[in-house]
């Protein structure tokens, strides 16, 4: 069976580089370093990827909006932690037509500083709160480092929900929420995750903290899927964002957000794929299944029918399928399929029409099943059902056996992966982690995790449990 | 009954720039002109409409892709006439973070300059043709007129199909498909349009020819709702798009392009709205149907509850639908709703309970109608198709009392709308007309019509009958 030119066994890095373009997701020749084309296979993965996000947003009340893309310098300089997280990698425009503006206008990298003044035009009494919004748009980031399809982007495909609440509890209970939008939303995707509370000197510019959405890839590397923030009153203060109390009192609003990106696709394609290209979770394939006639000379009309009648049923059940009637043998099919990650495969010849079978193959793991026609419905169902069970169970074993707890520099150096130190909370020492084993403080456990051991850089008492790993 | 401030019979502008805002459609206080917030409301409204789209998109095999929205400026410079057309109009980014760029990149105004030189690595044989793709997107225009919510702005929701042909002939079949594309739309938005093939001079920069679709505004002016564009090889010469053919020969592509934008939504405001506000087409409603709980003391449970009975009968036969529970009086939703245009409003009291009876209202008409809770769903939904019809025959009056044929200057003089005069084809006689009336040549009618009679400036024979109107 054909493969990809580099495996990904063999070198992670390579066998992504070329399964994206492989894989017919985007081109990544478009001239300008960082902004690829999507095609149409990787624009429907996203828009899949985006309605389960929708779907989230809408079980939670936000609301959609679309905010402006450019923004006026003097906008974006209110927060000034802000503009110093930022400034340095933004876009700005200067010209329009013949002319020079009057006033700089950057391309959003993220939209709290095209939001925030008209935030405080919305709200005036604490009956418009909560104020629960979200957008799915192209934002900027001039990226220095090296780039990489939906990994690190120039123009990047972004989600992000802005809240305002009446104090820091109600924010509070927006984390919360969001916590378990991620759970709900990352099962749906087979994609098992940790949360980190970011350390301080690596928060987003302007939160009052930041937790982070991380997965692992096999390449032993980090992925930061996603992030969500509280900012406290950090930005309402210079945006004057309040509201009038109960009491009549008028007060600032507390705000979080929360962002993910077409980051979410390089985790899909990196943790799911094989040798033989993506494999993709269910509820986000373009196509599901896919049904391939087995044709033998004089029998075309039967098995095409056969192959039509499943294919309408399917599609009543809301499966998205289709037949591939292309006139190439079933075997560059398989290959094209497996490459671009079909959940399952159905073949019909018509030596099964003659037994009342019909061929299934699952393409996780290969298998390959003769299942009655009669129950082909609940059987792809079920199997389809499996693929993600399984995809998931992959995905967690591949996590687990990666997240290593050590108590000196020395068994960290060993180690692959995540790696949890005890920690004094100490930046400095943190720092030097991260010198000697040349990769990132990704932070702190959310949840709670008692650790009664030592800092192994400064011998201290730790105050808990510090993660540290190579990060995309 | 509340109404809008300014009467949309009294001053048609002001009363649109009025309800844009008063039907949460969008926030104009955005700093930057023409470039407004989307609010919910709005943005929800704009999906609807993207959604019928993506529906013709699919039926016709276009594919959805995503290109990126900044441009090289060497690559927006190939097409000659393109660059004088657009060059005044566009947003230039020199500055990327602290560095001053190597090379200018624009924010795109339509994506041919960012797509072309990619199609010339896509189609490399007749087999890959034809290539049909599409995509919604935010677009850039600096526009220098006055600017006016949904209709004239700067940064675009815009919609824009692109293919490549083997030859003329495979390229103007794809010009009647996206004809027939039009009249399925737009009539599904209850807006009846006419085609009109633009004159030499005011065509789409770099196009052989550009048909538009105009719709007629109550203000008597037109609005163009998109375009339709033949390139012939206009485009493919200079980016190099080139195929082998059958016979082994390598020959350029022949482009067409179809372009829409928000001004739709223009157009649906425009048209159908009246003194009270908007009045949306069923298909597009965010909210189809509401209901509204006549509550009288003792007897809340009972009406609530055959409330979100209804409702979720409604929704199960997929009529966008929901309950206004909150605790105002009836007549302030109903003032908010008939703003915001919901086509069927739905009141439940207890006395309507006792007769086993519902009241229905149509926005559209005012009418209010008693109907048996029994035969709620099947009644509701032909209603909704009522106020679809009564939408499209009253828009319909409105355009064909507008067109008026006239022989002379004077005749023409005196009359609103859409004006068609003889023309023998001159772009001079053409510019008079437009000098002496003020306003625009809308080009020819592409049907076949003929026409008997002389150029009311010249007096030579006409050619063609020539529509004049003042645009926005």
């Amino acid at each position: 069976m054909p493969e990809t030119k580099v495996k990904k066994t063999e070198d992670f890095n390579e066998w992504y580089n070329e399964i994206v373009e492989l894989a017919d997701l985007c081109d990544k020749r478009y001239p300008i370093k960082g902004m690829n084309v999507w095609r149409p296979y990787g624009w429907k993965l996203m828009t899949y990827v985006d309605g389960l996000i929708r779907e989230e947003m809408e079980k939670t009340n936000h609301q959609e909006v679309y905010f402006p893309l450019l923004i006026p310098e003097s906008f974006f300089k209110k927060e000034e932690e802000h503009i110093q997280g930022f400034g340095k990698e933004v876009y700005w425009i200067t010209h329009a037509g013949l002319n020079t503006l009057e006033e700089r206008w950057l391309l959003r990298p993220t939209s709290e500083t095209a939001m925030y003044p008209i935030f405080s035009l919305w709200i005036r009494s604490h009956t418009d709160l909560p104020l629960k919004i979200f957008q799915i748009v192209n934002t900027f980031r001039y990226e220095t480092k090296q780039t990489r399809a939906f990994i690190r982007v120039r123009e990047i495909h972004f989600f992000e929900a802005h809240t305002c609440h009446v104090d820091f509890e109600d924010a509070e209970r927006q984390i919360q929420e969001d916590k378990e939008i991620a759970e709900r939303l990352f099962k749906r995707l087979c994609l098992p995750f940790i949360f980190n509370r970011r350390p301080e000197w690596d928060k987003f510019a302007g939160a009052y903290y930041t937790i982070s959405i991380d997965v692992l890839m096999p390449s032993g590397r980090t992925l930061q899927m996603g992030s969500i923030h509280q900012y406290r009153d950090n930005f309402a203060k210079p945006y004057e964002i309040t509201y009038e109390a109960e009491d009549g009192k008028h007060k600032h609003c507390y705000q979080t957000t929360y962002g993910m990106s077409e980051r979410i696709l390089g985790a899909l394609i990196g943790v799911h794929g094989d040798n033989k290209g993506l494999i993709l979770p269910p509820e986000v394939a373009p196509n599901q299944v896919v049904i391939t006639p087995i044709i033998f000379k004089g029998k075309e009309t039967l098995v095409n029918d056969a192959c039509e009648k499943l294919c309408e049923q399917l599609k009543k059940e809301h499966l998205r399928t289709f037949v591939d009637m292309r006139e190439i043998t079933p075997g560059n099919k398989y290959y094209e399929w497996e490459l671009k990650g079909v959940p399952l495969r159905v073949e019909i010849g018509p030596k099964d029409l003659e037994k009342k079978q019909i061929v299934i193959v699952r393409r996780d793991t290969g298998e390959k099943l003769f299942i009655p026609v009669e129950s082909a419905i609940p059987t792809i169902r079920q199997t389809l059902e499996k693929i993600s069970q399984h995809l998931a169970t992959q995905a967690k074993k591949l996590l687990d056996s990666n997240i290593h707890r050590v108590h000196t520099l020395d068994e960290g150096k060993e180690k692959q992966g995540i790696i949890e130190f005890p920690w004094c909370r100490t930046k400095e020492c943190a720092l030097e982690i991260e010198n000697l084993l040349e990769g990132n403080t990704l932070g702190e456990p959310i949840e709670k995790d008692d650790c009664n051991a030592t800092c192994p850089v400064c011998g201290k008492p730790a105050q808990t449990w510090m993660r540290f790993a190579k990060s995309y």
